[in-house]
């Protein structure tokens, strides 16, 4: 008898970590130079998309699974296009609607299952599943969070903070977050990655969403218009309303923690207006806000596919950057 | 304070014409020569096919966007296997039911933001939206309307007429259009482009679905028996049930506005039918229709994927066709 | 007037067998060499990934298209992944909901209309069309089936044999097929290319769907234990509970036709355990399952890529494997 065929899912990660080195499953594993060192290679890819169109070529042609538990058309294009501009191809399972997740079968069975297809990497964004958890750090080829339950949403949390550095640094730059802190996975990711930078946060929204504990070198503001004449960065965070389960009183909501017209006028004249989108309009941010000339959304997004470039690059070494 | 990050959504576009010369939102912006010029890239493009099996390498890996805001499975197809042909990467959000318009965003809040994320093309198909109207005309990225609501369908008309020429000539040949006309993007397109090559155009519809105000150079027929005698190309337009709120008495509409197989024997021997599909089977056609050597359907799709990829071809001037 | 265009649906398919030769609809069409020779290809491909990470470079650049008129998100990754290693683009349409099947058009009108775009190849699922079965044996690219209804499942069953093969090889070895041998597709690929290739092929399951005529050269047991005991592979059968009306009394199921703790002791010491998936827990095998050292459902999944790259490249002939 042959010997028995190894099963690539079930091979041991590298012994350092318990993870694949590369991954990026929550920023709270990045150290500062980590992070820097992922904004210079942002840097030095945007660089070469402007000068000859593409991010260069690969070394490899490497297969990337994107799988989305939760729908996410934003983020999985952004992943997308960042993957194919460095010549890598794409494969995407999306939403539960056309996934055999339908027939019954678990998530963590339907990671298994695609890993075994021996992909070199993995994005994947689902809501809070402990059996995922306990098998992600196992796995050995690198794996990439999209955004998980309400624990981490690392690249968003390292877009908004390059973001923040290319247009005024992060260091001493003071930092509001508004609305819900506590189920917001954007939040906690910030939290950690410009606590690492250095920035001075702050944050205000309704008592019920702030956190149940209070967090070490986080200011909590009570009054939204103290705050926003505090801040150098006004990050709005997302009402999610199908977190909650009563309808908010969305124009009370707007008057007391949302950016209106009045508040555009408190906020200092260089101040950068941010958030995670997609915006809930007349919400969080009142209409006049698109058309703000401090209104930096839109480079967030643009810096969003920069950023997720450059963690691929990062995890499979061979486009040089 | 570094200088502020270019936001690449706000660059202006050429001065000459509002947008970006390579785009193609409505036929109405392509002149006679821009026309027959496309025809002969598209040509080209099959030549080389039909040797070499691809239409050619690219000097640069494009990324292009396919936002289909109305679900429309072939004409994206036909658009991703052009750009797939050309070398290009294809990046698809498709319906409104996996993106983040179920999150309450606007569709031309998703068009800035899959802009900000730097494809190099857009290719659109979208229902009436006027802010999405206002906004297309500022980019600065070459876009390519692949439906938009009644207005244009400019793709289809382009192959259309494309079909026509390749078979026996546009010019003095007598197109005839039957069935909902008003309603009918393709129809309003078909008009124009037909117009500038030197057809002959006639209509035949319900008096309802007939144009509210004459079109000049239409010839109007209130006979379906001789418009089918009159005619040198049969084109069938698609009975969109979703637009019309009362239930067609579908074997009603057949007999009289449908080409039935007494009416295959009045058309001219070597007439040419054709249907921008999907085809209602008994209702425009009749079952016949699809056997009868006149018919070709089929090459009008060989064809789409020819136009798509000369219209791409012709805007990133980067195949050398 | 120019000679007529030609119509690419309508060439005639190769003389000899009424399709294209490369196509796989049902591995009847394969003989034990043509098996034997897609295996070796496949071992061909698995050492190439391993020694430089690809499959190797094609000589051109393939579309092929992917249609999947049932879902079946990991066929259809499966086979992405094996084209995209290839060096192949991959244009899929899936399910009903997003597709112009909405509209009203029928499976074999999509069909012809895809492959009107002239795709390199096409690989299709789907449920029993008498259409699509005329359709399919008249064309001239090669086709790949991904599941036809109750009929054929010819990649999976390849992929399983494949399996058995590189663990013990499958000529005489016995291999027990549990469960709704009456409606699966699987289990039909599976008795020809196992009968094929010398095993000794058992079956068990509720009386009402074993087979309706007794199998040539294929063992019924009445007694799951006395089969576990015999067998060197057992293989599960998914139990669909789409296809059968009456939800099934799963429990009772479980007990009686399914792979429990106490059957995993009856089971030879190195047997095999195999599932073509999704697996139902707790019914066609209980928990403990997943984690026996016998259970290979993952090293299927892993197999399943390198027999679809290795069909597409005997297909294609054109990455020298």
């Amino acid at each position: 008898m042959p010997t028995p065929q190894r099963d690539f899912s079930q091979r041991q990660p590298d012994a350092s970590n318990g993870m694949h080195s590369r991954s990026l499953l929550d920023t709270v594993s990045f150290s500062q130079d980590d992070i820097l060192e992922l904004f210079s290679k942002a840097d030095e890819l945007e660089r070469r998309q402007n000068e000859t169109g593409s991010f260069g070529d690969p070394s490899r042609k490497r297969v990337l699974a994107l799988l989305f538990f939760e729908p996410s058309t934003r983020t999985r294009m952004s992943f997308q296009i960042a993957a194919e501009r460095l010549g890598y191809s794409v494969v995407t399972l999306e939403s539960a609607a056309t996934s055999s997740l339908s027939k019954g079968e678990s998530l963590s069975d339907t990671v298994l299952n695609v890993l075994a297809m021996r992909p070199d990497g993995l994005v994947v964004r689902y809501g809070k599943d402990d059996d995922l958890a306990c098998l992600l750090p196992t796995l050995e080829i690198p794996i990439f969070s999209a955004g998980t339950g309400v624990l981490a949403h690392p690249t968003q949390a390292l877009l908004d903070a390059y973001t923040i550095e290319r247009i005024c640094g992060v260091r001493d730059t003071r930092v509001l977050l508004v609305g819900d802190i506590r189920h917001s996975r954007v939040a906690r990711s910030n939290f950690d990655v410009l606590g690492k930078l250095g920035a001075a946060v702050g944050i205000c929204g309704p008592q019920e969403w702030l956190p149940a504990e209070p967090r070490k070198n986080v200011r909590v503001f009570s009054n939204l218009d103290e705050a926003a004449a505090w801040c150098d960065v006004y990050m709005g965070l997302r009402v999610q309303h199908e977190r909650h389960a009563k309808a908010a009183d969305v124009s009370a909501y707007n008057r007391e923690f949302g950016l209106t017209a009045s508040r555009l006028q408190i906020l200092k004249k260089d101040a950068i207006i941010m958030h995670p989108g997609p915006i809930n309009h007349g919400v969080e941010f009142s209409h006049e806000v698109m058309n703000d000339p401090r209104y930096r959304v839109l480079q967030q997004v643009t810096n969003g596919v920069l950023i997720r470039a450059a963690l691929l690059a990062r995890a499979f070494e061979d486009t040089g950057v």
